[in-house]
């Protein structure tokens, strides 16, 4: 510790107990959103023969909890990815994390909201914007952290940063066409959402560095 | 940690913040569990009267709820027992660990739907499903850990990992056959799911070597 | 650790994580009994007269709701105080706790139904049974770990041990009273209830021993 | 350990356990705020021109969703700032928390009162009151841990717990202010509330004095 206060000289909080909170809103938004499924209600007379054609019914918002899921999942490893960087925390990358565990907290209303209007562009839309704004928000969570190394060590090196960023990016841009693309279909815009976590998940360059870096350690 | 740097190759990540998460969301997912358990509506002037006869009608659904615990209880033990061998993590990892958990949290919804509709097949069958998914998941998970010693160490015995695989099949070997058994008979089926903590809350051979594996230490 | 293996014969198992599951499951259960609480629905129009009354009227349900939440809390700091002495976990132990936490789950349940039918016996037993549950399996809970010293340190005190134990029996002798009492009057069943918490609050004799072991360290 | 069993007499409890759980209320209230968003339900054919105008009206509800969200996280700064200094706990201070947490997991209910009944002066005066009893539970908790050093180090300076103190009182009085005001004007009492967040996140004379007592050592 003492070694971090000597180089962090803006730093005077664990990043320990951010992490603690954004994994707690992470796992109950995560939960919660299979909570939003609802159980049909049908005459128990009918249940045997009417419950397979409710719950085929049901397949889409099955899909779309699968996506916000894994999108979740997504954004949980890149924060998790962060931190294992980061080393030291302050007031402001605080409250940075604050707004971006809100913007999390919301993905099981905007994904109840897609869910219900999955044809309404504005639905498909509102469902965009609020993961534009989580991509946007790691994206000022990393930049606020390594400006002038400010909370990574000195050691980090600016190849491994200059990755990151590019990699956060590509999250609010496939958001961002697939809001206007929602305007002419909704459908499409869905999709573009749903082909956001294979991408990420593929391991890429970034990964390689991380290995890399850290057998040179 | 540099000592597994120099084993897994292909580890980059800590194993500690997957378990965090994982036991965020069994927590919520089984707290949950209860909160789909509805009280019952009575006209206040004959809440005395009636309530005992409305609280038997839950028996069932009490039932469902225990056993649903229970069986997240065994796969939150299991999910337990592995990380105490596995040692490391990369990505592909994760991602099988959020997909697990992606399934877990999904038990709630399958046993209101099972509460709700014990008579019908598909009810019971879904509620299956999701099992024999976790199940699978519980299995790949172990198998992607010690392909060739992965993410465990280089002494665990291959013994333990063979009798660990042994012992994590059953769980989808018997949700399978319930799954088949509920064409005929849902409620054969739900006494088959019920039978799965048991045999899996019993100490069998698994235990006594781990016991003696530490032992050795 | 080696120096336990030595001792616990049987554990193989770390109490950390049990701690983690548990501690999840009370933060819900514990924030769930506020949002059983309804926001009442009244005509906008009439909303500015009709809601103070309407607010008195849900008094009960916010006494109900600090009883609930007090008691979640006593049980949460006996569990804690338990595993301060605890240092070892095996199969069986863990499933006591998961049988315990299932009963912690059920408390937002029991609450809602005590809630609404606080005038009725069987509702203000059915909460009274759970919490004499949940006290037993804290006596089961500390008897097994403390048998022949089976997950706790050689050198407790049984006079330590001696007065955990008496002390968790007031709560399910409490609660048997108020269950009996309550096919006369429900009321004076619940005020039963309400006194279990300010009996553990006050510091007693337990921990004037627990601070004088500690001392002695 | 030992060094602090010298010091704190009355200390016998660990404050790790109790951040867990102060953590987990906070992340699942949080969560829960965003749940109490109901996603408006329209008629499917008019959906596509309704849905629109239906999200519009939920503005507000947005508004105070985020307000609470940002007060909640300006609480979580001040609990995880104080236990930055506090190293000890005891039975009386646990159960400081234990009423501060019961505050906390009472917001969802107030600020989903707020949000239906916004132009309701007892709406507002609700949320207020709940406000600052979470205000006098930190500025109790605080009062109790600094108290003849009882559970922080003895090298903690005067002029650090005298700033914290005065810093806490600030939400207290704001919001007695604000459930005043609304006998007039509630929505001017809302606007203080929304006041509240920013007065904490610019950093101030504390985080400075912070760092240097950092610094120094």
């Amino acid at each position: 510790m003492e070694v971090h206060q000597d180089r962090h000289t803006h730093a005077s909080m664990s990043p320990a107990r951010i992490e603690t909170l954004a994994d707690g809103v992470f796992a109950i938004a995560m939960t919660l959103l299979a909570f939003n499924l609802a159980v049909p209600i049908i005459d128990p007379s009918k249940a045997v023969a009417d419950l397979p054609g409710e719950l085929e019914k049901l397949l889409p918002n099955f899909a779309l909890y699968a996506i916000s899921f894994v999108v979740l999942g997504v954004y949980w490893v890149a924060h998790h990815a962060q931190f294992r960087v980061i080393d030291a925390a302050d007031r402001t990358f605080l409250w940075i994390n604050i707004v971006f565990i809100m913007l999390v907290a919301f993905v099981p209303f905007s994904t109840s909201l897609i869910s219900r209007y999955w044809y309404v562009p504005i639905a498909v839309q509102v469902y965009g914007i609020v993961l534009l704004l989580i991509g946007g928000a790691m994206y000022l969570h990393l930049s606020y952290a390594v400006k002038d190394h400010r909370l990574i060590p000195a050691t980090t090196p600016d190849e491994l940063i200059r990755l990151a960023r590019r990699r956060i990016l590509v999250g609010p841009v496939v958001c961002s066409v697939a809001i206007l693309v929602a305007f002419v279909s909704p459908f499409v815009s869905i999709v573009l959402y749903a082909l956001l976590p294979p991408f990420y998940i593929v391991p890429g360059a970034l990964d390689r560095l991380v290995f890399l870096r850290e057998a040179r350690v």
